[in-house]
């Protein structure tokens, strides 16, 4: 199976299209979790345990990783060994390099850590995403569209009359020879998201911002999904993992998460039945 | 002192324009240090003492240490350790996140492991790499035109009847208004980086590629510079690292560091004196 078949498996075996961003902000951990040996493992072993009936994947941003140093790699290898091997994993680190430099990214995310899927930056071009792209059965979601404020500064200009985001959703279509591309869409563009899935209905789309960042679950779930109603990966970290700053945190974040994941079944039979 | 009077500080007082690419290999380690308790850190101490001399910066692509798991972090710190102070050292790891994950990666970079500098990619915008530029001391290099074949994708593309990578250039000097912005533009590129000198008459530039990567060298120099002949950082990697594979690797390095120093400063007193 290609990535894509994998995730198709995944969301149709689990009935969810949710995505949990594993985000873990040591500042925001709950205070009954301060005296265990590694609050932050734990609190993600809690959140994983509490959750991974009501996903089909895990996205976990390195950023939040490498900013605990060198116990943040220790964290981020005790936390994918408790997420089921049927869930899929994703290293949401954006990396991007000259050509051997982004094969020891990959060498890192896909053989020391056994991630099964990465984001990566599209600015280098393609020898910069390819050696994520080695394995057919890992995934490459290539950031298209992000959620942020900046993505103006440079995804929306202009090139030859279209949206240089455009120009990338193009590219990544016929660097898609192995089924294993996807896309980064943010939540919080409905209008464009509608326009990349025209353009690209057979990729994977990753979609963050969902929930804090205040995206639109409805839309997302309508414009993100292929014909089928499949194929959107809606993510949500903070409102999930936070939905308790108490001892019930996990209880807290398992209704969060099968509230989102029913919602956007119910979205789901609303548009694709 | 902003960042950019820093680097030219160090590169006053050093008479070096030149930057080593700490990138170490563990294969490429030579079988002499094999033996030691940690050949790929007694590398780069035996690099680093034979050549600091020579240079006025380290660039430590986290790629490859991000490839060598746990350990490579532990490397890393080491390797950061033994540099000189007036030396300035960038990170080089492209990063770049919405905001407040930006924030992590600049923590981790800055805070703990107390880099000098380093390089972001602009996809995401003026959000994603604001995080890195809090400080005027510590250096933002954003990609604008990068060494390798990719960089045709999406970087050359026009926008508004200009390549992208010059809105990019454009931007950043926008951004600059505490002087520690600068480009990363490859040594592969002389006529575009002669053009973006132009443009950014003021910013410090991080120019790879020269060495193994095949980048001109006097045309680097020529149009990398400033008026006054500083600005430019010439960085090798490969080519300084593995100039013996036996022994004498020290020695050797250093040998092709200030080759190439003395070589650049030759081209520096032919066009700016």
């Amino acid at each position: 199976m290609n990535f894509t078949e994998r995730l198709l498996a995944s969301q149709k075996t689990r009935q969810s299209l949710l995505c949990i961003g594993l985000d873990p902000d040591p500042r925001k951990i709950p205070a009954s979790l301060q005296h265990a040996e590694n609050p932050v493992a734990e609190f993600n072993r809690r959140i994983v345990e509490a959750t991974a009936d009501s996903v089909c994947a895990y996205k976990l941003n390195l950023a939040f990783y490498e900013a605990m140093g060198n116990r943040g790699w220790e964290i981020l290898r005790e936390t994918l060994a408790v997420i089921p091997k049927d869930v899929i994993t994703i290293a949401d680190g954006k990396r991007g390099d000259i050509g051997n430099s982004s094969e020891m990214y990959a060498r890192s995310i896909f053989k020391d850590f056994a991630f099964d899927a990465s984001t990566v930056n599209p600015y280098m071009g393609f020898d910069s995403v390819q050696p994520f792209s080695q394995d057919p059965r890992q995934g490459v979601f290539v950031l298209a569209l992000t959620s942020n404020p900046g993505a103006k500064d440079f995804q929306y200009l202009k090139v030859g009359g279209k949206p240089l985001y455009e120009r990338v959703v193009r590219r990544v279509k016929k660097w898609n020879i192995a089924g294993n591309f996807g896309l980064v869409v943010g939540a919080t563009r409905p209008a464009q998201l509608r326009a990349i899935r025209t353009l690209a209905p057979g990729l994977p789309l990753l979609i963050p911002g969902i929930g804090a960042q205040g995206g639109d679950l409805k839309k997302s779930v309508r414009f993100g999904c292929n014909a089928a109603g499949f194929l959107a990966l809606l993510t949500a970290a903070r409102s999930v993992l936070y939905a308790s700053a108490n001892e019930d945190f996990a209880d807290a974040a398992r209704s969060a998460a099968l509230l989102l994941r029913d919602e956007i079944n119910r979205y789901r039979e609303e548009y694709f039945r």
